[in-house]
């Protein structure tokens, strides 16, 4: 058990760490060479242009003002500055909303903490278990301030009874207030000012019928949009682009070196023929081309690459909310109709899977999931012991007498075992995001949703009761299976109050010091420079050389839901714990709310859609607490009072309902009584809006447009219909640099496109 | 452990009661008194007559025909004959694929039974576990066909774990292939020809706003029926009813005895003042229709008693589908609108409960549910303590003499234990209703199928666990609670082979004896002839004097999957079971067959709303089966095989959720297409159809018309509307009487109804 001392070091030298990460980014987001690293957000809504006009060349890399080092934190209050329905503007309102999960966090914890200190710490600290009962073990200081230093059968635990209900309540309070705001933004926000295209957008799937159909069932359809099974020309589109990367790349080196590039052709380009590099390239691209323009012809003539889904779009907001909440056949799996996701957000190739593949498909996710869960830890062990000493010198015996140097050795035994587990956890999210996308789900925003109750259930297991319990995960579930019922909460009880040190390091280290890397972006600073030397011609190269990313919720939200997880299981147990939450909680939201007003770029807007499944995940963790609390006052022989602990759970489970029932459906569903108000407003405000020119192209496949594009080389007007659904021009202008006319602001009325499906492009 | 000879003799024994049951329904039925018990259906629909008209007069009593007799069992090929579609005309789909539950015990269990015999029986007996391994235990010959019989250890277990697999694929197919039959009745029963009030409304609720929204938001409503808060108003029409018959009692009494009854007005009738009963009542009722006209008044003026529902009707089944199935405002609590059950299916009194309220309520039952199932013997337990011998000695020391006469002792001893125990399970689908009702579901047959899941986990609980292990319910709680969880089925699996010839027992009783007690109708029998003496004088009394009942889904139900339970969880393991409960799904298939053809008269018809619950339960049961074979087989110790019946519960699980999928929408949404095509059907055939007249009374509170029917006594046209949407003309006559025309047959049209609520009858 760690002492106070030892967790005084760890704390500063996290401290430390977390320091020094915020300085080093408060010195290179000064520096204008970075300027596309750490305000993405506001180059790619077009109100910041790089700071290269006027100045001396120096001033272009390097900023030489060093006033502005003095103020190097004063990022932390701008963040702040910005208010909620700006920053709905800004951002959107997936972000906002996300943040709002920090401030839950903060909202619980910081009452619960003055509680707990004012309440359980006296209680705990003038208790005298720990030297009376177990003076064999060495207890530290933290221990003392905890639920282990009072007496079994004491009549002290009648106070960690009543602050465990006054706990519930008032996370169940914070949670009610959360849910009912959060879904009144939500349907403010669809009902807002702006025309979207999903606002008038049902997708039907799994329709095997003759389309006339349709207008039989509704009459208020306007628009049809068939979705063409174009994965493999997206395939092919995405290789050219690779190909044009690479020839641009020669390009360049020609320009430096003067000397005309060549390649290999044959595999990986080390052995075959050599050729000129460009000329190669050109060639490959030409023939490339060809075969897009075919292909493209194919997709679109050929009535066997019609998928058997469309997006359907109606005259009015009530059309679409009618047909995406109601059933259409006899057959629900024949046609299904739901609400159309955001244009960003379809998820194509998924569209058009059958409804029976889809089920199989979600039986073997299941069951593979179980199996990551539970038995992740055999294939590492097996690579670990094939990259420990005795393996390597098993497998490969002639590496013998390099192992033996004493530096490849020490490295070997010390750092190997551990990579392959590092290594797995980097690529569990991307793992999981497999697993979603291989279910079947149509839009990028529930497959990152389903990612994330996976990760939640992974961490929960392999986190949570893994550092608890001794074993690997599958040795727990074994021992639990041979367990009975009550003794699950007692065996996790006891070992819980023994754990704290640990997770407090654990916050430390996870918490602090990563959210402190977050800020500094070491992957997109390097990634942006390596591209930025090599690839690099045009602005529009350096516009896409940026890597703004996005907030990820499939990895953020189950990260915070463990914090919160811990901080309702050690609010009554160890009250020390919660101190390092909240400092975790109050650091992250000021990080990511600098995040996201000045780098990341929301893939899509759901509006909120993933709130009901943050809710459920935190009532969870108060039913995990409560059920853990149980476990350890049933330890502590408090047979008296631990059965007034049952309604609690109950109580829960009550609430979840209760919120389930009253809020849940402004999240799947869409109210009639608010569409057809913004109709009627709309047809009084704009009576001559050309509806169909609006939502003609906004459901076509991104890989059409994307051909236009390269192919016509006029991408004015496509650009500036896809940016125009991604940005939003706000009143605010970046704050560095001197104001300039957003690119795009203005361009509010939408554009006749060229008709990309319909008249087919010369190839 | 009963022997074959026990079981024969058992047999033998619920054989003869069981035919002694049908002798004497066979000769009751034919006497023409018995005519309005055993055949009200047909009177209700008006297709029969009191075999009154000509003849002598012991004939009118008495069936003197003696080659009748001779036929006595020939209504049972009869109750096979009418035709599936027929029957749906003749009792309503409710009843038609009510019926199919028993045809499915009969599809499962019969190729089930025949595998069973022809692999496993043979297996079974071949071996030689019981005489080798548990030489001390008496074996009886029912269990050297089980699955005791065969070795720990032995190979042969592995003809069993294959034989689960065919069971369960079986199982599963056949529920598979009856969902989809069932689900392509109900919509073609949805969509048949006839019109249907509920057709065209949606029921709202929760309404917390002006009406005047309502046109905002529907342009297709025709009509809206406000519900009043009618409770009070019905409480004293039934009042009334009742001195109403009393009045006619003693009426009838004068005309016999030619002597002006008297009654006491004190309390009972015991005490108080003599006065002339006629007379008393007489004014008693004028005193009450005032009271009754005063209240209505008031409901129907008052503001006040206008509840939060309405029932809408639309011009269109399009209009009534969309908006029983989308969300109308933001806050769902707030306005709720859902499909309108039938008007005979309303129930009233809880279409005014606020969704807070209904939350709580539902908490409130679920607690008390569980003390139900689990402590429901505690009660009983105190009652049987204070009805034994000491008890009430103990309680009244002055009976002591009266006790020790010899057979009130013995009657004490043996019978008044039993009957605390008995009056509980009569009781408990009342206690079971009451529950429902207080959690506030609006439609009947919502509460029916609510107690049905009840009743279900209470035999679960307490018939099939309860006899299995020893011990209380709770006491088996405790136990489980304290077990390892993969101990559960082990305790079970143990004990299931040794109580096959208690539950063969059982079947015989509860399910051979009870299902021929249940064509006997003793109770409706008796009431009817005492009703029929003391009360009846018009032809009108007569029929209401009539009890026809219904099915009784909420006890029935729950009843048969029992059954279907033993049979899977026995089909591996004592095949023996297995004809017993064929035995019992004939014979009831046969019985209720009848009995819907000729007795009873469903209160309302949901268009089989319960088939989702049905097939829930028998995946559970085949579950259960399968992990029961699971701990079976590991206490055999059949380590190498048990692994391989994993598979099996982790595919049922799967199965259902497809078949949720798939099928279940059908039960709980109303496809648009449907609606559009009937729809246009309509208008095509019918252009002049006077829609709002035939929706403008349809969802009036039953009090209201009741009270017209008393007041004016102009019931025919109202009770002509009321019986229209009952009965059905069908072409089929009733069998024995000539073919009389039916009192409403050609009554399609809807006619104009006296508009009871917007025009205030005079009182």
């Amino acid at each position: 058990m760690a002492t106070l001392q030892d967790i005084t070091l760890a704390a500063a030298l996290n401290i430390l760490s977390a320091f020094i990460f915020f300085v080093a980014f408060a010195i290179l987001r000064l520096q204008p060479f970075n300027d596309r690293v750490y305000f993405p957000k506001w180059y790619l809504k077009g109100l910041r242009t790089d700071p290269v006009t006027g100045g001396a060349f120096v001033r272009k890399f390097v900023n030489l003002d060093w006033r502005s080092y003095l103020r190097f934190l004063n990022w932390m209050p701008a963040a702040l500055r910005m208010p909620e329905p700006e920053l709905i503007d800004h951002a959107g309102l997936d972000s906002v909303v996300y943040l709002r999960i920090y401030l839950i966090g903060l909202k619980i914890f910081v009452p619960i903490a003055f509680l707990a200190w004012a309440v359980l710490v006296p209680v705990n600290w003038t208790s005298t278990g720990l030297e009376a009962g177990m003076s064999n073990i060495t207890s530290s200081d933290i221990d003392k301030l905890s639920i282990s230093n009072v007496h079994s059968r004491s009549q002290r635990f009648w106070a960690h009874i009543i602050v465990a209900y006054a706990f519930t309540f008032w996370t169940c309070f914070i949670l009610l207030k959360e849910y009912e705001k959060v879904a009144a933004m939500r349907l403010q926000f669809l009902a807002a000012e702006k025309r979207r295209p999903d606002q008038f957008t049902g997708l039907n799937l799994y329709m095997s019928f003759r389309y006339e159909i349709y207008n039989h069932v509704y009459f208020w359809l306007i628009e049809k949009i068939v979705v063409y099974n174009a994965n493999k020309l997206a395939k092919l589109v995405k290789k050219r682009k690779k190909l044009q990367n690479w020839r641009v790349y020669y390009q360049n080196k020609l320009e430096r070196t003067s000397e005309r590039p060549q390649i290999k052709t044959g595999c990986l380009g080390l052995c075959g023929d050599k050729v000129d590099a460009i000329d190669h390239h050109n060639t490959e691209i030409d023939k490339l081309s060809k075969e897009i323009a075919l292909e493209r012809d194919k997709v679109t003539n050929d009535p066997k690459s019609i998928m058997p889904a469309a997006f359907v779009s109606f005259k009015t907001r009530w059309g679409a909310a009618v047909c995406a909440q109601t059933q259409q056949t006899r057959n629900p799996t024949m046609w299904l109709t739901e609400w159309a996701p955001e244009p960003r957000d379809v998820y194509w190739s998924n569209l058009a899977i059958p409804y029976v593949s889809l089920t199989v498909r979600r039986l073997i996710i299941a069951v593979a999931f179980f199996f990551l869960t539970f038995f992740f830890m055999i294939p590492i062990a097996i690579v670990q012991s094939l990259a420990s000493l005795e393996g390597i010198q098993k497998a490969a015996p002639w590496l013998k007498p390099l192992i033996n140097i004493h530096i490849i050795k020490s490295f070997i035994q010390g750092f190997l075992p551990g990579i392959a587990l590092k290594l797995f956890l980097i690529f569990l999210p991307t793992i999981l995001m497999i697993m979603s996308k291989f279910e079947g789900f149509g839009s990028i925003s529930s497959l990152e949703r389903r990612a994330a109750s996976r990760y939640y259930l992974f961490s929960f297991v392999n986190i949570f009761l893994g550092n608890i319990l001794t074993g690997s995960a599958f040795e727990q579930l074994d021992s639990f299976i041979h367990q009975p019922a009550n003794q699950y909460p007692i065996t996790i009880g006891t070992a819980i109050p023994l754990k704290a040190s640990f997770f407090i390091t654990y916050i430390m280290v996870d918490g602090w010091a990563g959210i402190a890397a977050e800020v500094l972006m070491l992957k997109p600073l390097i990634i942006y420079h390596l591209k930025n030397f090599f690839l690099v011609k045009t602005e529009k190269d350096r516009e896409e050389a940026m890597d703004a990313g996005s907030i990820g919720f499939n990895t953020g939200e189950p990260r915070i839901q463990l914090y919160i997880l811990l901080g309702l299981v050690y609010a009554a147990v160890t009250p020390s714990v919660l101190p390092f939450i909240i400092v975790f909680f109050g650091l992250a939201y000021v990080v990511f709310r600098h995040q996201i007003i000045n780098v990341y770029n929301q893939e899509y807007e759901s509006g909120a859609a993933f709130w009901p499944d943050v809710h459920l995940r935190v009532v969870i963790a108060l039913i995990v607490s409560q059920i853990v609390l149980m476990g350890l006052l049933t330890t502590k022989k408090a047979a008296s009072s631990t059965p007034f602990l049952i309604a609690l759970p109950i109580l829960t489970i009550w609430f979840h309902i209760y919120c389930k029932g009253r809020f849940e459906p402004a999240f799947v569903r869409y109210p009639l009584q608010e569409a057809m108000m913004k109709d009627t407003l709309e047809r009084a405000t704009e009576p001559n809006l050309n509806l169909k020119a609006y939502l003609q192209n906004a459901y076509v496949h991104p890989v059409f447009k994307a051909s236009i594009d390269d192919e016509d080389e006029e991408d004015a007007n496509s650009q500036k219909w896809e940016t125009e659904s991604v940005t939003v021009p706000t009143k605010r202008q970046s704050r560095r640099n001197t104001p300039l006319p957003s690119r795009i602001s203005g361009a509010s009325s939408s554009p006749s496109l060229p008709d990309a499906i319909r008249q087919q492009p010369e190839p």
